[in-house]
């Protein structure tokens, strides 16, 4: 099975430049070795249950805690059945479509 | 500190009439004893703490993963410090100033 | 058909109490005559065509726009052809089934 | 000024196989000659006012009304006033502080 999400995380009493705070999420999504995808509105990580992905997503947020005092968040989650490296996959199958 | 989120997760290979997949959600939220908001499109709740609401939200995917060969979620947190009741004081304040 | 949408917009440089800016869309919102809900994270529209509705979204975009150097929105869109009354419609059918 | 989004949209009339309908929004994206990023879960695109960016979702969206009875969105934002090139522009912010 492929949980695959994609996710935004910031504070907004920081004003306009949160790329550092960005950072401190990618480190740990970097040190939770799954694979990831870096977009320029959010960033996708793939792994084989809930709780592993959705683990890493509370370690950004518990990290941005330390530093904040409003934060928002958008997540988004497609979950199949039986299927799996769709982090490059979903991308490819469009490509071929084109 | 209140972490308050809505969301809305629904199967994508039921075909159009989700509405049972969604009721099965919120007898989940309603079990869980934390307050919430029905609206057309998603569901809010509040909690204090992430692992309180976000644990709401897991078993409602779980849930579903016994129905579903695909999910698809989309969640928005709106975390703050030292706030509580936001569930209907948000838009309480926003009411006030119209 | 209805489009029926939740949204939400603020600006991301003013800190963080943003009730003011909602306040200035819903206000925007309300004069477009089209039937909405407030929700604690977002507010519902529904409208029988896209350009009805996303001209609404526009104008809360272009009056914030003002205002702020940055602006965040988040949006979602169920679309049902041959529907209408889901405003209200959606949360009944849901409540039926509890 | 710049508008940055990112969106999916599909329909969920269609069982779980919506890659080639991603394929056509992809395709009404390319026309357009606007930069465009694709994600596993989503597509980014930038340009310079709202009208430019929301009329290639409204394409998108148009195109898919005629094959569905449902479609389904969520679409982000991220405006900036004085600013360009974000598509690799924000990557390239966070790498550089990783």
């Amino acid at each position: 099975m492929s949980v695959l999400i994609h996710f935004s995380i910031f504070p907004t009493d920081k004003g306009t430049s949160v790329s550092p705070y960005v950072a401190k999420s990618i480190r740990i999504i970097q040190e939770s070795g799954l694979p990831y995808k870096l977009g320029p509105m959010s960033t996708a990580i793939e792994g084989s249950a809930w709780a592993e992905v959705m683990g890493v997503v509370e370690k950004c947020f518990q990290e941005l805690k330390g530093d904040s005092e409003r934060i928002y968040m958008t997540l988004q989650m497609d979950y199949r059945a039986g299927a799996k490296n769709r982090l490059e996959g979903k991308i490819r199958s469009v490509e071929e479509k084109l």
